[in-house]
């Protein structure tokens, strides 16, 4: 019988929106609020967060295309919350400026899902575990510090200088942590995350979380490679790798 | 009477080898193991300890000066652990590379002076803390799991790709921060840490470390400057910023 040599694993990295807080829901609530002030009447909040979200990956994609310098995901939300607001009867001149900037930041004060404390507290004990999101440092620091997320350190893309799905994002994440590419794993509930990381020689686990979109959500229900790990939660990532 | 109009403080930036830890003590321990079976007779783990130390700014200062690219702490320390072996005795070629290896992991494996951990824990109830230090992400980010040093990010000159004291070093990481200088103070054993610091703007917290370099220290035993702080350790700066 054959075995394959494997590095041992050292660290996790994590996808943030979607896979470890639920942005659809807290971004849903904010927003309630929000057009309850300023909106048009029956503008619907969750419209007005899959809307925002929608111009994510574009925004991004200007960065990873060289055509725009590297700039914070913070500066990219709040182009794209001005962006959106005329779809919701907004004038952003009738918005003052603190509370646009207070409602940019709902990004910053996301909930997780509620296997993700205690999963990440026993992963913590045997791995490294830290996001690797597309979310900038005082976001993802924000985050943590609000949710209790016991992060040992705050990488992703501000500190690598790229956006996933870019290779030097996981590349330069896993070169600052002075391992190789083997001995890390990226944890995400996009298997378009999980493909870039292999590609690069990282270690892949996907967690499906069929709520981020809502209940009509349509992908990424299930696992579309042979992921090296498959968990239907944090805690049961955490079963499966021994931790 | 005239108040001064001042931004809070929301950040302190922690530098790390002698500051938050004892790097001698540890370093002249593992010195002093490693010369007992690959040493002189009578090798001295103590001076061994400060001669490795002693290269450490002008390894820095070729990267600061642009003659060399940025490569991270643990590289430099590899670098100068092999000029310095000659002088205890000790051919390079004799000695297994592996050994060199964990030998130079001994700057992950230092431990904090006594008052840190509790200091930090009640600081980081109020304030946002993080390493600004020259050591690299892995070492800072081991040391902190070796030693439950409670950060909320692991910054400084790797994630920042300049060394201190460079301004770019203290203003990098503020704006990873997200904050402006003046919301964030270094918190500092050397004077010269914090008068850079200054210099761009950051508040300032002189914590003497007398002991850093021994018994017989000379240096840094007082404050050059009036520092917007001075605390006797960890615990007196928590009280002294009401944490």
């Amino acid at each position: 019988m054959q075995t394959r040599s494997v590095q041992p694993l050292r660290a996790l990295l994590f996808d943030v929106f979607g896979t470890t807080v639920d942005w659809r829901s807290g971004v849903t609530l904010a927003a309630h609020e929000f057009l309850g002030r300023y909106g048009a009447p029956g503008a619907d909040a969750g419209a007005f967060a899959d809307a925002w979200r929608a111009r994510y990956q574009p925004a991004m994609q200007a960065v990873r295309s060289g055509q725009r310098a590297f700039v914070r995901l913070d500066v990219l939300h709040r182009e794209n919350l001005l962006a959106i607001l005329p779809q919701f009867g907004i004038d952003p001149q009738h918005v003052p400026a603190p509370v646009l900037d207070e409602l940019n930041l709902v990004w910053h004060r996301l909930d997780p899902w509620p296997d993700v404390i205690a999963g990440l507290t026993r992963l913590k004990a045997r791995y490294i575990i830290a996001p690797l999101s597309n979310a900038n440092v005082a976001l993802a620091l924000n985050m943590a510090r609000r949710a209790g997320l016991p992060w040992d350190a705050i990488l992703g893309a501000e500190v690598a200088g790229a956006y996933k799905p870019t290779p030097e994002s996981y590349l330069r994440t896993v070169e600052m942590l002075a391992l190789q590419p083997a001995e890390v794993s990226m944890v995400a509930a996009h298997n378009s995350d999980l493909a870039a990381a292999h590609r690069c020689g990282l270690q892949t686990a996907f967690v499906p979380r069929p709520r981020e979109h809502g209940v009509g959500q349509v992908s990424d229900l299930r696992p579309e490679q042979p992921w090296d790990v498959i968990a239907g939660d944090f805690m049961e990532l955490a079963d499966r790798l021994g931790a």
